[in-house]
């Protein structure tokens, strides 16, 4: 007789249930297979020998190392809080450590959603967003996005509601690509101050630019107007997410929050009660690594990524059938397309696993009320020309036969 | 006009307040002042150099260097859950690594409980597993002590109420000192299954012995009685809270949780929305240095330590004056001090900042409905003899000044 535990559960446990892509995928991590599916930096890439130089230079320390070893303050590590905050131009006690920007994702869900909540979100938006604010139990509201990213006058519609906090990918959208132009950027941050509307800003991707010219962030253009009203922590308006992920490695499981003093406060209590603090010894070694390294890693991954991204641009444009379309993003790691409506893109994935021997995430996943079956989300981060080229061509054959 | 974030935050935010107890000790957080406070390992006693060497080793080996930089899956790394696993008698599907327990305490929180339902603790209990469960806004039940643990006949009464899980430090609790006697674990693992109320095991401090025999786990025992009826994943009723925080260092911030197969999946899609998973590099090293060190380690903690406890016991029967009564621990690292009624602990560690220039936990931040005023806890883990022995002097001058 085998208990019953969904019985014993919370009925937040309801909704987890593991991601039916998430099981395919699993299955398409096969050497034949060419995978345009996960967002994940290239491993060659790494600064592999500078983060072996730091943990040996952190405990042969003996300043450091013992401290590197022990508790510390839920806040963060001193030496890179006062770091990242030099970096977005607040004090040291607007930042908060996390693991990765994915765990600040969970911990503002945490600060701001109850059940029956509202949430706004871009519709399409990134999936791992909706994964960690779903189990405080809220109910999506969408605002619909054009090249230049959300449209304002829907922006407002849905302001009007109270939505706990608008959460937002401002550049080379995941999984759109998509980037917010300065216009639009300065009409949400003066939207949502207006209706009182915290912005959640999701920086994953933002240092890798491969075209164009950077744009402020939400929350440098917030500083700006909150300059005027008192200053941030008295009317900022804006919650930042940052990562060393994308640029540096992924396993340190380093990020940070950027929040007005009151609200990042309440952060660290949630931090302190979630897991006490994010690894000692990897905060140090992530701060020796950026100052010694980000800015020559950089330059490396933008052309690396760059000529990745052209390549996968280039091989669409040759072998894409008439009735596709697809995103051209300034950066980031993931190109967007648009099916012809009856190609339904799971079926197309599941096709895929024997014949074309490609895999991606269909994307419907990113969509909350899962709408979109028509897209499908392609990373060209890992995606090596010589590679990539063909694998476009195989897909597209497929896409070609279940549209007709 | 400063925004009011109050408004914004959930109604369980409402309940995240940084404690005082906090805030007081960080102001005794100076040279001066003997501290008995903080339940933290000695530093000194850290293997650094093993440590140091497995960093090396997992950075300079081809085979290993770039995954463990890279982002892995949310289970755990395969090796390391496999030696746990072995460790705890039960499959690798039933291990899930966790950045420390504290971070197993805050799954199983989200995992169980919503607003109202019911938590059952020991009083007292671990401050940090308060906190962890209270942002998902349970109601405690509680289950009176004594020198062998919980009341079988209180645990009873309160399993009636069919609380969503039974919550216990069964070795040398935090903060009681207090160890479960074996006649008592087979009575709650038997209760607690008839009942069908699972059981919480925070195992933190079990290597930790310094007298007696080691005692079975509520998580071995409870095996034993699945196995008849069916085996751990039919039948188990146990989930159980590992970490090397307290054996080999804290930094590296990996611990983990032993469950039955379906509420470790449950906690692994946790895992993922939380902070997609701990990270790799540290879990190479934490089961490099457990392979290679754990062995050297147990043995020399438990020889300081155990000096440090009796060091710490003879002190307090030198000095304290009559009405005051104390645990007497078989291992851990807390002496638990049960003051005259009058005496407030929390008013004695104020007057104790200049006077005493002592420091420790007041009792009542460990009791769910804060009664327990007249306790206080004490930690010897950094107590060294000859610095100690004064301290607690100058403590009992305090107590007795404060009882007349």
């Amino acid at each position: 007789m085998t208990l019953d535990w969904t019985t014993r559960f919370s009925a937040r446990a309801a909704g987890m249930t593991a991601s039916e892509i998430r099981e395919l995928l699993k299955l398409l991590d096969r050497p034949d297979v060419v995978s345009f599916a996960g967002g994940i930096p290239d491993p060659e890439l790494f600064p592999a020998d500078a983060v072996a130089n730091a943990y040996e230079r952190v405990l042969t320390s003996n300043e450091r190392k013992l401290a590197a070893l022990q508790y510390s303050v839920s806040e963060g590590y001193g030496p890179l809080r006062a770091h990242l905050a030099e970096g977005a131009g607040v004090g040291v006690e607007n930042v908060l450590v996390t693991n990765g920007s994915q765990q600040g994702l969970d911990f503002i869900g945490k600060l701001f959603v109850g059940p029956g909540d509202r949430v706004l979100v871009t519709s399409p938006t990134y999936l791992g967003a909706l994964q960690a604010f779903s189990p405080y139990e809220p109910a999506y509201d969408v605002v619909a996005m054009d090249e230049e990213g959300p449209l304002p006058d829907a922006l407002e519609a849905r302001l009007a509601a109270k939505p706990r906090f608008f959460y937002l990918v401002p550049d080379f959208q995941n999984p759109t690509g998509i980037t917010v132009s300065l216009a639009r950027r300065e009409a949400i941050v003066a939207l949502c101050a207006r209706h009182g509307v915290p912005i959640v800003e999701d920086a994953a991707y933002t240092r890798l630019r491969y075209d164009g010219q950077d744009l402020p962030s939400l929350l440098e253009l917030d500083r700006a107007r909150a300059a005027g009203e008192g200053g941030f922590d008295a009317a900022g308006n804006v919650l930042y997410l940052g990562t060393f992920s994308k640029t540096l490695v992924p396993a340190l499981r380093v990020g940070w929050v950027v929040a007005p003093a009151d609200p990042l406060r309440r952060l660290v209590l949630i931090k302190q009660a979630s897991d006490l603090h994010t690894s000692t010894i990897n905060q140090m070694v992530a701060l020796e690594v950026a100052m010694t390294t980000l800015d020559r890693q950089i330059p490396r991954l933008r052309a690396v990524y760059r000529e990745r991204r052209d390549a996968m641009l280039a091989a669409l444009s040759r072998h894409m059938p008439a009735g596709v379309s697809w995103s051209r993003p300034e950066g980031g790691m993931f190109v967007w397309l648009t099916l012809p409506a009856a190609v339904d893109g799971a079926r197309l994935l599941a096709r895929c696993v024997e014949g074309a021997r490609v895999a991606f995430v269909p994307g419907a996943a990113f969509f909350p009320d899962r709408s979109g079956t028509n897209t499908i989300r392609l990373s060209f981060s890992l995606a090596k020309p010589e590679v990539a080229a063909p694998a476009i061509g195989r897909l597209a054959e497929a896409v070609g036969a279940l549209a007709q």
